[in-house]
């Protein structure tokens, strides 16, 4: 095996966010969960990880490239995820360019990753869900594992929970499974992302000087030490289940809303019943929850639902543009950007919904009028890191144009 | 009955502030509790209703005399407790002045009554607590009820909840009942203010833009829509009460403190699982609960308790002075007053504390050391408006020197 060859696969995934919420495990090595969660992905146009694996007889290391998001979470989860994967490899055949990976040979070569994240890694965005997703999506193709998504996501589970649901575009479903060994704890899809397409999500970055507990720390915390996880785990969480599936396949706004809201407040009460309590949200995401709140009861249907994860950032889904077009002139009436932002940079993404709002320049979002639902309502300037506008979007897919790769396809070296 | 004596009671309440907290009804009308709560009274010298009745065959009206706080709140309560007082009303006799008035004349006697609170009213103190409490106690000693303490709790109850527990001093548990028509629901003492008497407590009162939902309101709604009130009050609580009474009776400051924080948190939780959301805590309650928690665990053994009740104060009960007076340090380095506010008006109630702690003026503020537990500590002038140094009190007691009454012996009028 002294050949030249490289082969190399590249993948993009989605993020998700979690609607139904995924907070606490019953099993911390194999990442099993108290309760079943759920989620809708996040176009992968605007939030998603790209990840480029490698593999050549003449790759002597394993090595993880530059640019690559997470380094330290990768080398982490690698040595398992590559191990998992191995084990369902299968023959690779190029007969064009008369090349054989023989099952067995997978066992002795190495490979070189290379990912990045086509948004910010450090904003709170669930970067690690679609970068450990996409790194198991990547492998198994590259090894021709055999293995369909919701297999594959019981493997990228075990680098993140929320991982696990990447592997599917539209809602998703993590199944908290029942056996020991967690092979039934995986993800399936509800609907796929053209179910419901007419939903918008605009999500608000938080500027935050706190530094927060991390997800993995904070949930072991909320297990060991609240007393109402467990009644929230066994007793509330199947039955929303239940009616959030429902909602979602007869695109019942008004039900997926009211549920969506109900639990993320849930998922944060029983962090603020922990002991320490942990706090993700503040001032500015109360402020977004009150707004969304006002208008929603001022129209007397819900027009916008919200999901905040483990930290500040405000997750809103719109039930169509005209909704959602209302809710980015609230938000930038209540949030302007600093004096030095230029609009472009404040409000990223699908940018036709700043035009369906009325907006074209700073001046525009200056000249904004207070909602009517709210009385002297004051303007909170700097709050809001950015916005960005998105949808639903579809789950992980190969980029079979050699272009996106992110390693070079004769040396396997980042580009 | 034209003769024109009038006959007085002065009488002073304390406020008191909940260790296990009262949040639900189980019936709005009567103000029936679905838990038991517990609390401690606050030193009447800092915190404390005072409250003059007075009684004149001349009075043609009910009258509430002028710098009454509440004034709209005393209207609404005072049919319910006078009735209530009169139906328990005894002969009153002053020799001296040869007036008697039988048990039946109460009935047609109109009383004028004045009120005001040694503290601000708008801050968020548990004002009508002492108000509604103070007003049941003078009336009673005025019409000479025989009733003890407990069963005119349950008269001032139906004013407002937390008032009965101002009937007591020290540590006071009100007793949620079981009888329908709510005459066991009343409180009763734990111990008085002499049993753990090295307690200080020093409350910061936080500034707040935000218009706060009121607790009526607040607990309606999360009795109406939080799924994790019920577990609480029927499971969590009732074993809390337990262990809250038998850490007072040891004086185990460590037991208590684990259970005040929990229980203020845990209360804040279902606040946050109503729908909409309640948020009484900010970014400044939660800072401060954060000082508290990172000393009291580089420490090792609890050094402070914190509370919060309907809104973002905080009641900080430290284990004995010294604790007190390093809380105090600390909380002047992250609060610091504004620049224009001082020292005197900044730090209120028992200024010995500040003795304590080694500071004597605006330039010791400055020169406070941040916090060792804490890296990197900022400072948030001017998000506390000020605090109040106190301790543990006496209940309610009569004022018979009658320079402290609030209106005049001979007028019966406002001084």
């Amino acid at each position: 095996m002294a050949e030249s060859w490289v082969i190399m696969v590249t993948a993009q995934t989605p993020t998700n966010i979690a609607v139904i919420k995924y907070w606490g495990k019953r099993d911390e090595k194999l990442i099993l969960p108290v309760n079943d969660s759920i989620s809708v992905t996040l176009d992968p146009v605007h939030l998603c990880t790209t990840t480029t694996v490698a593999v050549s007889p003449s790759f002597a290391l394993f090595r993880i490239g530059c640019g690559l998001m997470g380094r330290y979470q990768f080398s982490c989860v690698f040595p398992f995820f590559s191990r998992e994967i191995r084990a369902r490899a299968c023959d690779v055949e190029d007969k064009e360019r008369g090349i054989k990976i023989s099952k067995k040979d997978w066992e002795k070569l190495h490979v070189h990753i290379a990912s990045y994240n086509n948004f910010p890694t450090a904003a709170g965005l669930a970067s690690s869900a679609a970068g450990f997703a996409c790194l198991v999506f990547a492998l198994a193709k590259l090894m021709n594992a055999k293995e369909d998504n919701s297999e594959l996501s019981a493997i990228a589970r075990q680098g993140s929970g929320s991982a696990c649901r990447s592997l599917f575009g539209g809602f998703v479903k993590w199944k908290m499974g029942k056996v020991e060994d967690g092979s039934d704890s995986l993800a399936v899809q509800v609907v796929d992302e053209k179910h419901w397409d007419d939903l918008v999500i605009i999500i608000a970055v938080v500027s935050s000087r706190q530094k927060e507990t991390s997800s993995t720390t904070g949930m072991r915390e909320t297990v060991e030490t609240s007393l109402l996880l467990q009644h929230r785990a066994k007793e509330i969480v199947p039955k929303r289940i239940i009616q959030m599936e429902e909602a979602i396949k007869n695109r019942d706004f008004a039900s997926f809303a009211h549920l969506t809201c109900a639990d993320s407040n849930q998922f944060h009460a029983v962090c603020l019943d922990t002991c320490p309590p942990i706090f993700y949200m503040n001032d500015t995401s109360h402020r977004i929850i009150s707004c969304v709140e006002k208008w929603n009861r001022s129209v007397g249907t819900p027009q916008v639902a919200y999901t905040f994860d483990a930290g500040p950032n405000a997750v809103l889904i719109a039930h169509n543009r005209k909704a959602a077009a209302q809710l980015l002139q609230k938000l930038l009436f209540y949030f302007p950007p600093n004096s030095d932002t230029e609009l472009n940079s404040y409000v990223l993404g699908d940018k036709s919904i700043l035009k369906d709002a009325g907006i074209e320049d700073l001046k525009d979002v200056e000249a904004l009028p207070p909602p009517p639902e709210i009385k002297d309502a004051p303007r909170y300037k700097g709050d809001v890191s950015y916005f960005i506008c998105t949808r639903p979007g579809r789950g992980p897919v190969l980029l079979s144009d050699e272009s996106q790769a992110l390693l070079s396809p004769e040396t396997g070296l980042p580009k």
